[in-house]
């Protein structure tokens, strides 16, 4: 491989000649070998690139840079944010805790690019940009990474978390529609319960994720302050007046989403609550899904010796070994999701409890997280809502064979019998194998029109109707 | 030991005869021999008995409880909430997931004691008033356990939790005001950094106890809906109409908090993601306090061997072998505490997640893990307050001397002459042990002049004032 | 209330008059409101009963007791463990993490008791015994409390914990035994799968228990390991020669249990991953556990609605609105537990991980947690192994009738027509409603004779017996 | 893209011409977008790869698969084990949770170059080999998928983790050698206490190392027993006899590694608590490593406002802002994957928790999760070795004086004058800022000769030597 020279306040790098990175990103790929290459996501990469660009506009129009660098400077950004420089980014989650390396790798590559655009050899003269002093300037990584994975974040979950779940919502109350007068038998504790409507049922999935929505969305706001203007420590060294609000204005204008500035920069450095907070909501859906495609896998088993009470889509042949078998592969992808995230909850716990002064340095670790659950929810919901919600079907013959049998209908007779004979009747008809009907006559507790007019499966799902 | 007999559905039990509670209560005890006697906190039992006269007053008011029941209901209640009944609720957390055996044992107690008020001995004569026929009247336990279970944690939060940060949020922003002018070296990756005031730092405590302390409030209208009127599975089988709506406004009434009926009693019953929701609240405040703990350990650490920045109070002979010994001993109870909310989150996530069909049968566990995480958060604000915050005096010795060794205020001339030869300074200063003045001046960067001017400490922590 | 004066190095304090506890005790219960008093756990107050006698033994072997007061200490050290003494420890968890004042609340205790056994007044005269110079002599609170909590959590395991996992482990062996001839079918993504035996089923939870057992065994080499003789940093200082290895015999011979001195006192003070260790094990129980009971709720859900092919002891009336309805209680106590150990694995993980220099500060909590995880799981096998596991039967109609409808058994065509055929069968089956015999017969793939001697359940289960 | 068609029992497919893969890989493909593509590890492809030729030779050796055959089989694996075919396994973790479409995708991928090397075209004419009768024989996804996840683990612990931490655990070793005279004061509490030297800090380290060490020894016996031989529900229907110990010896071959059939296959299908225990070991070493990390970093910080006991190498620049700034980065590397491993527990812990009946289908989560800890571990241990411990030097300089001011060293005169008198001296010096010496004989407890004589802080770290 052919190399260049670069060099840093440490002294002088061997480069790989036909990567744009400079010294500082080719000492952290030698330095941090840790896990596979690359593996800082590459949404970081784009939030530093809404940032740096911002971060031009603002420095120019607070006359702290030329207009020529800042139109470089923006012109690269808009190329990183492009996909065109994927693979000038190397460095991996596992490097100094800051992220600092991954900001100089930005700012390297902007600079030695900006160099090129200006028609210059990337290694040859005097950098027509400088890493630190231009593309860094009013800047530090300690403002810079935590802006820069906010910005990852929520996007992420403004364009794939959010709408995944919503899909997901929406298919389930259409079913809540479609099956509103499918009464079939409750279940508590696993066993035989009242009676309620299929659409009942569903219409509690729809109640646990539109809560959760509600509850990512209130993280929403915390999550859109952002640390740039605090620089180094949170004081805003080196920053000129009005810099932070600017900046702000910028990044929100370039994303068309509402960031702040933060209110208080010294929190922004040193603590990532706003992540852990996001996170918090992130593992309530995960909660509320795995709630939801276990009770869907209960209810589609069998076929012939489990539940059956609906069908869902046969997708793929279910086994290599046994011919014909189909099986909940959605629900197993999704609460497989659900577990990841629940375990990277602890991640970034672990990793919030541990700022220390003025900063936080557990960073990279938690943008990482962060954006994987965020990722994983919203695509695991649309690839459950396709491949399985959307096409569930109630097995109406089963339904019914299972709501009939059911003893637990006896309870509809607690307000006109009372509790103790209604219980002798149900214990006498399981220990006989009976049916209700039969034994509620026989123990002289109700006639027989009595029952048929009290104990009425599609009389007792109304009263939340 | 004198007995007498009780019974229930499944025959005869003999009970301890100097207790009201009945046949199902004492199965339990016999049970379930897990872990210490009494452990459902009693936090719960005051919530049953905010329901049980909640629903004694809206059965009677909908014309299913005569005047008379409702009225010596809602005396033992009363009385209940008085603390005069605490030791007649024996049982333990580790029960049937759905705290039947708890709700059973509050409606046999009330009944009992009822029985008693109404000038009867207890076990002789029929009952007054039927544990379930009129003190469960139109109940379940799949929906008094939540509710119970709601007004115990939301009652907690606000009473204990709330006040707890508050007082302590207050302390330091009091704090705040005091340092505004004592400047220090600040710190990242606990390496020193550009200075910034006391106050400045503590106002990022301040800060992340604000955005903690909003998140929780953001949790509370979720937490605020009771699963009451949804009875045995969501449906409110064997309930009067109105009557969801009424019993909520009845316990509003007379808690005094904003409870409201539940908008979906199917989610109420199957999946409890408001105590999951609520308790990643505490867990992002207990991440929070973790960090600030910590901060304040590390800067009150020595007295002679280590940070040595501030002076915390001395409130116990630190060692048994090391005379004279203090230590940062409220610091050290407040992060177990915070420890021990992270790890119960872990726990009322797993069990959030195992809602099967129409019931979740993990209730006693998560409302045992929030009511601890709620309680142990508020008194540790308070005893880390009070014996410790409320304390905190800035060391100006030792803070002046660090800071102005510090060669990290070399940053204040970037702007100046560049980042790189700045860079030179300073490591020519920390390879020679020298000062950055001396260093500045020698590489013929600055003039003497221009070093003074340029470099004060005090210019540098006011960018965002 | 009456008081004493007590003092320590800091001054005087008052004292309840009729408690043997001393300055620093009181001090400790009035800068410590956290959460209900004296939660600090009753074993580990045992524990130091134990090394403090053992101290008292060794120091006295080694020439630097007089054997007087080596006597007055043994004595109360065994009143204490007849529990004569447990009201005498009212301090909380949530204090300083060293556990210094348990550690000087058992000093206190001994110190004061064994005035009053030597004849005097407590509070009046010079101390027969000194709590620091004697009871604490050639200790630490930093070698203490770890020898304490590595003490009461090796007891607790091998009394409590082991048994009960043993207990329930036999019961599950002789299912298996029991079962060994009971066909039925498997279940594999909850969907019908090839036949195996109850039997082999059960032998499943054999060997997780078994395995589990053998994984806590393996800890208890570490947990053994005792602090004792490291002193304030591990160094031993103010010990006498011979000491540590000594103190170590005698803890041995008085509890029965195979302790020995540390190999590195540095680690034991420092780091408790020995409690992370053994731990870690106790989670993996709770995993095990956890599939157990779930699997065995699922077989027994029912009566007529659910799967129904094992029958559960009904121990209590399940329900308090529905009549005659019987629940997997024990399941679900057994569940709750298995969440709260794995909740407390993660707050023991966090508390291991905060050692800083010479000493972590994170011991209360974290012997608090595994103290707890020790105690349910044991007490939670034995319950569920009394009330239910030992009371499980087949339900030989149901199993029978879900075996032989099931399509999976096709699968014994596999290696006689080939997976495709095989599959063209089921499926056709399937949609077909039919039986699997009639569509291979149909299809022609096979003579009713061949079927008949290839699809044979009971010779399916065999390939491992 | 050009196309040719696959099929299965669900029909045709269309699949990437120039790919081996066949029509269910495809499916699962198309089925699963979850996250980014071919996330599932190769590690598991590649003991895939091992088994699947093991496999071959066991049905060989019992006379059901031809030598021809055996030997394409055997050549595809060893070509993917060389690396050459890792393209053609795009699937990704989250789907069908028993990795049926990765044993699917390894089954077609052989299958179709079998067809090749065998001088046939891909999709044209009868397969020569086919990936379910062929291929698969004798196996399951169900015995296969916990198979290759089993070699896949163990293999990358004795390959990456376990020398990873034992390198780290020889440097540091070395270093207790290197700096066993160095006698520096101990912190306990963060508070200045009693002296130790350098070395017999480290010396804790390796002993936690080596606790770590011998802990995850202790799993790999369960972690070394394979599933195969169990197909589809554990029976080992459809395997030839005496197949499934055959087929473990083989791979034990193959692999080198000490692999045994596993006892139980029950448990081997439906539990995967080898996995939960090993990765609790690994854990463990997270919990170690952080604490040391910590320490470090802790001793390292400065260079002149900090602790500064210790020089860590510079490697790189480490701020964006401040120039000539040097962190502490190779333990924020280190502490960040730990974290991640701490939450990867939970994830595996979750996972582990929710088999049912004969199936665990967490299964790629548990195997992605402990692969990652395994290697991140591993990797992160040598680069902190090789970029941090190796390099550390005690700055003897601030080593002495730190020790000579403390206070802690009147300790040394607890044995002389009791514990009362020292504590009065240590605070008498601590309230006037002066020395113990000047203070011991103030107050006329020591003549200045005694004090020479007895505070001797190299006599004070003797005790354990």
């Amino acid at each position: 491989m052919e190399y260049r020279i670069e060099k840093d306040t440490m002294g002088e790098v061997k480069v790989p000649a036909d990567k744009y990175w400079g010294a500082q990103t080719e000492r952290s790929r030698n330095n941090f070998k840790i896990g596979p290459e690359a593996s800082m996501p590459l949404e970081v990469v784009y939030g530093f690139a809404y940032l740096k660009k911002a971060a031009a506009y603002a420095n120019e129009e607070l006359g702290v840079l030329t207009t020529e660098k800042r139109d470089l400077i923006a012109q690269v950004c808009d190329e990183i944010l492009d996909g065109k420089h994927d693979h000038q980014f190397p460095l991996v989650i596992w490097q100094t805790g800051s992220g600092t390396q991954s900001n100089m790798n930005v700012n390297e590559v902007i600079a030695n690019r900006a160099h090129e655009i200006a028609g210059k050899t990337i290694g040859e003269g005097d950098k027509t940009i400088q890493p630190n002093d231009d593309v860094n300037k009013s800047q530090s990584s300690n403002d810079t990474f935590p802006t820069g994975m906010h910005i990852a974040a929520y996007k992420k979950i403004v364009e794939v978390t959010i709408p995944g779940v919503r899909q997901l919502r929406d298919t389930l109350q259409n079913k809540v529609n479609e099956f509103c007068e499918v009464v079939k038998i409750g279940r508590t504790h696993l066993m035989d319960a009242t009676p309620l409507t299929l659409g009942q049922e569903f219409s509690g999935y729809v109640s646990q994720l539109d809560h959760g929505l509600k509850a990512l969305e209130n993280t929403m706001s915390h999550l859109g302050e952002l640390a740039l203007g605090g620089t180094a420590v949170g004081t805003g060294l080196n920053t000129p007046k009005g810099y932070a609000e600017l900046v702000a204005k910028y990044i929100a204008d370039f994303t068309g989403l509402p960031f702040v500035s933060a209110e208080n920069k010294f929190e922004a450095l040193a603590a990532h609550d706003a992540l852990v907070e996001s996170h918090g909501a992130l593992k309530q859906l995960a909660v509320s899904l795995n709630k939801i495609a276990n009770d869907i896998r209960m209810m589609a088993s069998g076929p012939r010796s489990g539940i059956g009470e609906i069908i869902i889509p046969a997708n793929e042949p279910g086994s290599s070994i046994m011919p014909g078998k189909v099986n909940p592969t959605q629900c197993e992808a999704l609460t497989m999701v659900c577990a990841q995230v629940m375990g990277n909850d602890v991640a970034i716990t672990i990793g919030g409890t541990q700022g220390h002064y003025e900063l936080n340095v557990f960073k990279p670790l938690m943008a990482a997280n962060i954006l994987q659950s965020a990722n994983l929810l919203g695509d695991a919901c649309v690839s459950f809502d396709v491949n399985c919600a959307s096409g569930i079907e109630p097995n109406h013959e089963v339904i019914e064979k299972l709501l009939n049998n059911s003893l637990m209908l006896v309870t509809a007779l607690n307000t006109k019998i009372g509790y103790y004979k209604a219980a002798e009747i149900a214990n006498t008809a399981h220990k006989n194998g009976t049916t209700l009907r039969e034994e509620a006559i026989n123990l002289g507790y109700v006639t027989p029109e009595e029952y048929d007019q009290w104990v009425k499966p599609e009389d007792m799902v109304g009263g939340l109707k």
